[in-house]
Parts: C-alpha cells; structure tokens; sequence
C-alpha cells in the first residue's frame, strides 16, 4: 500500500524553482521535500495525479468541489461564456448577463431578510467587504465608534491581514503582527474543551454566553461594530455548536446593536443539508460571506450577500455621498459567474442539498462504527457532510497528544490507501468534507480507510 | 449621435433587485438611473451592449483587456482546463500543470533579481499579500518594529480595507476608516500641481525627494517596512514619473532598509512598450504586484513575484518556523492559470510589446494633435499605451474646475461618438488604455471622438 512516487522531470523543476505555494513549508518545497503531488484530472469524487494514483478526496479539496470533479455541465458553461464575453467590468452599474442572473439565484435561496449580493473572489476578500460595509454603516448611522470586530479563537475567516486577524488560529497570527488592533476573539465553543470537565452542557453554554457578555461590557458595546461566525466552526476543527448557543449569542448582540456575519463560505450551498448553514442552526444575520460551493471552486468567486437593514444604510448613504467606492476589478466577472449559475443549477437537478442532509448522518455513523470505541477517539462529530474525528492521548482524561502529532500520520496512513482527509490544526483532528454527490458505498471506502489507519498509526 | 436606451425588462430588474456592483451609486442603480450598460460580447477593441451598440473601448475594460476581447485562443485554453481539471488546491506543495508552466513564463520574463511568484485572484489581495510578506520579512530578521507602509496621495493600489489604505484617493477613505494607522502617504509626483509654478524640474524633483526624507525621519527609519508606488500613476490620473524620479527614491529606500512594492498591476506585461513598468523606469523592486494584463482579465488572477533578498528570509523563515500560513483557497487556479498561460503565449506570438512600445507615442501625438491647442487643455501626457488629456478652467493661470465636473461630459460626448474613454478622478482628467492590440486607424477614432467631444462640451 503505497503510492507511486513523484515524477521528477523539467515539470518538476519548475515548480520547486518558480512558484510560492499557499500555506507551504517554503524552504522544504524548494528541495523537492514536500508530499505535494501534481493533480491531472477528476472525475466525482476521484482525483488523478501525474503520477497515475487514483485517489478519493473525502475533503473535496478545501471543502470546495462540491458537486464533485469533472462535471462537464459546469466546464460548457465556463466555456461558452468565455468565448462570449469573458469579461466587462461592472462598475457604475456595468454587468453582464450571467453575473445578473446568479444574483438573481442566490437572493431567490437566500433568507427572506437579505436584500443584494456583492461579488468578490475568494471567502477572504468577501469577509473584507464585510467589514468595510459594517464599518460603513455605523458610520453613516452616526455611530463611528462602533468600529472593533469580535471574532472566535479556532474561527477561520481567510489569511490575508484583515481576513486572517478575523480568523483565530494561532499559526495564522505569529510574525505576522496580527491580529490588527480592535480584532478580538472570544471562547470557541466546544464542550469537548470546556474549562472544568464536570460542567454540564447548559452550564457551559452559559459559561459561553458569559464570556461574549463580559467581553462587550469591557471593551464598551458603542465601540463593537460586528460579530463574525461560521454557522459551524470549519477549519478550526469542524465544531458543531452547542444547543442553543446561536439563540443566545444573537440576543446578546441585538441587545447591543451589534451585526452579526455569518461566515457561510464552508457552509454555503448546501453542505449542511440544506442552502445555508444559517438556515440550518437557526441564525438571522446581517451579512453572509459565501464562496467555495458557490461555483464547486471551478472558478474564483464569492459574494458578500447584505441584509435589507444593511443595505437600506449603504443605499442611503450613495444619495447622500455619492458613490460607494468599493470594487475589485474582477467583482461580478462573467465566467465566474457562469460557473456559478451552472453550479447552482446542477446543485437542484441533481437534488445534491437532499443528498447531503441523508447521507451527511450516515457519513458520521460510518465514522463512529469504524472507529468510535478505539481507545483514542475522543469523539466523532459533524453536521451534515461535515465530519471530524478527534485523537486524544487519554480521552477519559482529556489528555491531548501535543497538536498535529498524531493526525498526520493518519492522513498519511489513509492516502497510502487512495483516501484523501484532512489533518486539522488545534489538535489531532481528521476532518471529512467530500463532495456531496459521494454515494453510500464511497462513505463506506472512506471509513474503511480511516479504520485502518487509525490501526496502523495508534495499535488496535 | 445617440445611443440605443436601455431595455427594460426582466433581466434589467433582477439586476436592481439583486446585485450590488462595485463601485457604483447604490441607491440610483436600484431605481434604475445609473448609466450603466449590459455588455455582451466583444471583438478586438469593440464591445457590444445588449441595445446592439457597438462601442470602441479605449480603456480596455480597466486597463485589463489587453489582448482584445474575443480571443478565442484564450477561451479554449480556459475550456480545456476547465474540462480536464477545473480546480484543485495548491496548499502544502500540491500543484497543477498550468500554474507550474505559467510561474516559469512569468519568472522568465521577471528581472533576474526576481526569485518567486505567489498567486492571488485580484491586485487588491497581491498588495495585501506584499505588506504581509514585508512585515513578516522584518519580523523574521529581527526588526519587528518595521511595520509602517509609505504610499502615495493618488496612488490606487486596491479597495480592501488595507489596499484602501494604499490607495491615496480620498473617495476610498472616507466613512470606511481608511487609511489604518501605519499608512503613510507621501506626495504625488506630478509636475503640473507642483507647490510653485515658477519651480524648476529638477526643484520640484527635489522638493518631493526632501519631503519623503523628511517623512522617513519624522516617523523613523527603524519603524518602516516598505514604501509602494506604481511605475507610472494610474487611476489617480496617470502621471508618468518625474525624470530621474525613480533613481532618487530608491537612492533613499535602500539607505534605510525600506523594501520597494511596484505595484505593476496596469503597467505588467506590455501596457509600457515594455514587458514590466519597472524595467522602463529602472525600477529595481522587492516586490511586483500583478494582475490585470496576466490574464488579459479572461480570468480572475493575480501575483506576487518576490525578489531573492526577501525570498531567501521567507524560506529560512520556514526553516526556523514551520509552514508560512499564508493562501487564498484559489491560490494557483487552474483555469485561471491556463488563461495566464494563453495570455503570455499570445502576447508574444502577436508581438503586442512592441506593438505598445510602436503605438503607444502615436497615441499621445494624435491626441495632442486633435486636442493640445484647446484652451482647456492644460496637459497631454503618458507613456506606453497609457495617456490622458487633463482640462482646466485656465491652464496658464492652474486655475482648475471643480473636480470631476467637467470630464464626465467629456466622457458622455465620446461615448455617444461610440468610444469608451475613462473621467478620473482626483481633476477633470480622460483616460486612454486602449487594448495593445489597437490599430493606428483605430486610434485615430478615439483621437477624432475626444476631438469632437471636448469642443461639444467645452466650445472650440
């Protein structure tokens, strides 16, 4: 059980000599030492690298190609717009036809109480707008105070200075002067980590709640614009919030006028079970930050979609200021947009959203059956087609393994049987996103795999 | 001399009712009164808008079309991907085929201090990037306290909250907080709004050389990490450089361990008869930012391109400390890339470079020719294929119009005469970036309409 080994050809050389990769050991990657591998082709929830292994990514991706590999559907799309029109700005009101129609289709899927969408090209940029337009409308409602952003510890909203100061992963913030002044964090809530291990549940969420209180009463509520959230915590470990906890945070933060973004760029489209991870735990928020399943990551796009109280402030504000400068030159790109209106449109035909909210539970009971009563699973957890399994040392004891000793090998173990998952940070972590057309008998390899790794990695 | 009006049908009212465009007046957009134009398809330099009018776009979109629109070589490269693989991640060392080939295209065509290219999707989010990678350069060498970014009054280097705080426009800083502490912005080079008309060239040089040393010491060496310019000013009003300009300023970075941005976003990739902004002015960077000409905008994509000095200490950063958390999901896209791939082979197979380089100055003279004897017309300047005519009340006297009051009808007349020109900001000042593929009959379009136009709006 190993893979074939990497082509080291001119194409190679390349790549070691030309190119900076995304979140890499730089220096590993210039020696030819990292495990990276060229990807060629997809097809459902299979990739293809160059050096012929035939893998099934249980991640898709970056929990992104939702609809799996190698839909044509979406490639013909793609196309033909491309020779069409492959772009015009939409400045000043500028647009192009499919840019106008997935907006159309997003707001159609969106909850009754969002009003416009706002296109960007990746979840970090999106989170970015958002902010902006927060800052934005407390100004121009008269309260320029309410300028600080709270966010989560182990939240993940994108890596760039404003984006990654929002996201509150420690490797994201170290030598990088970040968090940028006036980005807070509060408590992640999951009870696996509580403070005392004899809280209850409802003590915690209450511990929870406390906290957010506390930290608003400190810094002074005039002074806090917005609160941002994944409906479900992603890369910080795949944490499904406790029961009851967005009730409660959002009545705190309506008591306070404070926004409230639901980060719905993992969520978005279906992932959950349903259209938005919002819909799915119950959340009104004022902004929603999507991406990724948006277009199943064939092309970049992602989109700030505004709620009507939001968006009635910015409107106003252009009447009484003129225009609203805030624009990327690629906003609303037309092949972009035909991806994502040829996702959207293959997400319905092929019922993908009632596929994941029937096999998303069976996914997790697979995972639990193949490894639920090993001595060092802590837990097996997830909503929808969101799964994560957790390593512990001792569980009993909630005695961790130091952070990302142990799931790496695991993931390794499992790539070494044609099964890509995800070691995640804060932990031992394996996280399980796969596309969401993924058949029973796929979940089934999957969970076979992580068994045996598991085995392999940590003794029987 | 009219154009077609806007349909008004269904389409038009998904697009009031649903989508938030960049930079535009919100409130008259969803009641329909902006000016803004469905656009279709395109050929060459024409677009064409769903009225059937037919437009010469002597802007090239946003200074990003640069290959023309229509080129099918670019679609097709773009189809082929998106059908053989449309997306996989490029984090931990993982790769595709186009964006290995594109690194070395655009490493080849780099300066040779040039070491590496990290891709991003827009200019704003490359910019962002390069203050990240600056301060964790600083950072990483021991100098945190080199943090401060120096730019430019009228520079434009994104709208994000920390690229708006690049730019120098004072639209893009007001009610958003912009620009964050740390955002430095020195003088505008430009010669026709020098302090003193009787100052000499070379006072005036020295008068913004003194008033960046005098920043440099005011705020301390020690505390700045990078200053960021354009080779030649862009959306503040393209104003080429100072002679000798470049030199100096660099003269004074290096003695103090500033790292250098060129923000080659409009100027990378043939736009100055060159193939980078920096190699025409003698520009030797840390960084170079690109994006628009790349891709000729087929596709969403953007670069860092870092030298070795900064290379070298991010590596060894890695060396010391682990992966370098930095990447946007869409870092290195396939498709994107392969339009880039396309985009480099075609300019060179098409010899657009030199057709910039042979053009560029007959632009500037018919456009002095149709309009440099008007008595508004107090400037005809560019470089490359870049120009603008700025108008005055009184040009002898400096005596301005109210900003922006006059280059928007300017701009409305020629549209009319069917020629997309651009009104800028910062003045009364018409943009000219027409794609590198333009023809000198076409040309003398664009030089009759602002002919035309400037006598409808201005007298003769």
């Amino acid at each position: 059980m190993t893979l074939a080994r990497h082509i080291n050809d001119e194409l190679a050389a390349w790549d070691r000599d030309n190119l900076m990769h995304p979140t890499t050991h730089v220096a590993n990657h210039a020696r030819g030492d990292t495990p990276g591998r060229i990807i060629m082709g997809g097809e459902g929830v299979y990739v293809t690298d160059r050096d012929g292994n035939r893998m099934l990514d249980a991640f898709a991706a970056l929990y992104c190609v939702n609809a799996g590999y190698g839909r044509t559907d979406i490639a013909d799309a793609m196309s033909k717009q491309a020779h069409e029109l492959a772009y015009f700005h939409s400045f000043a009101g500028h647009g192009n036809e499919p840019a106008i129609r997935l907006a159309k289709m997003i707001m159609d899927r969106a909850p009754d109480h969002m009003a416009r969408v706002y296109f960007g090209l990746s979840g970090s940029d999106a989170n970015e707008s958002n902010v902006k337009y927060a800052w934005h409308y407390h100004i121009l409602r008269g309260q320029p105070e309410k300028k600080k952003i709270i966010s989560r510890w182990r939240g993940y909203h994108g890596s760039g200075l404003v984006s990654g100061s929002l996201t509150g992963l420690a490797g994201y913030h170290a030598r990088f002067h970040l968090p940028l002044p006036g980005f807070l964090h509060t408590e992640t809530p999951h009870y696996l980590r509580r403070p005392d291990a004899d809280m209850s549940e409802a003590d915690y969420l209450d511990h929870l709640i406390g906290a957010l209180e506390d930290m608003i009463e400190r810094e002074d509520p005039d002074t806090i614009a917005a609160f941002i959230g994944e409906p479900i915590m992603g890369t910080g470990g795949i944490l499904p919030p406790p029961p009851g906890y967005w009730a409660r945070v959002q009545e705190v933060l309506n008591r306070h006028h404070i926004l409230l973004i639901a980060d719905e760029v993992v969520t978005g489209f279906g992932r959950m079970g349903e259209m938005f991870g919002s819909t799915y735990y119950g959340i009104k928020p004022d902004f929603m930050t999507i991406a990724k399943g948006l277009t199943s990551a064939y092309a970049p796009l992602s989109g700030s979609i505004l709620s009507d109280r939001v968006f009635d402030v910015l409107s106003q504000g252009t009447d009484d200021h003129g225009v609203l400068c805030h624009g990327w030159t690629y906003s609303a790109h037309p092949v972009s947009a035909a991806a994502g209106v040829a996702t959207l449109t293959l997400i319905d035909d092929l019922g993908l959203v009632a596929r994941a909210a029937k096999n998303g539970p069976y996914l997790k009971q697979r995972l639990q059956e193949a490894v639920g009563d090993h001595p060092n699973v802590a837990e097996v957890r997830g909503d929808g087609l969101l799964a994560a399994v957790e390593l512990m040392d001792d569980p009993a004891a909630r005695a961790f393994f130091p952070t990302m000793s142990v799931a790496p090998k695991v993931a390794d173990a499992m790539l070494r049987r044609g099964v890509i998952a995800r070691a995640m940070p804060e932990g031992d972590i394996m996280g399980f996103a796969p596309p969401l057309s993924i058949t029973r008998d796929e979940i089934d390899i999957v969970a076979a795999a992580l068994r045996d790794a598991v085995h392999e990695v940590l003794g029987p």
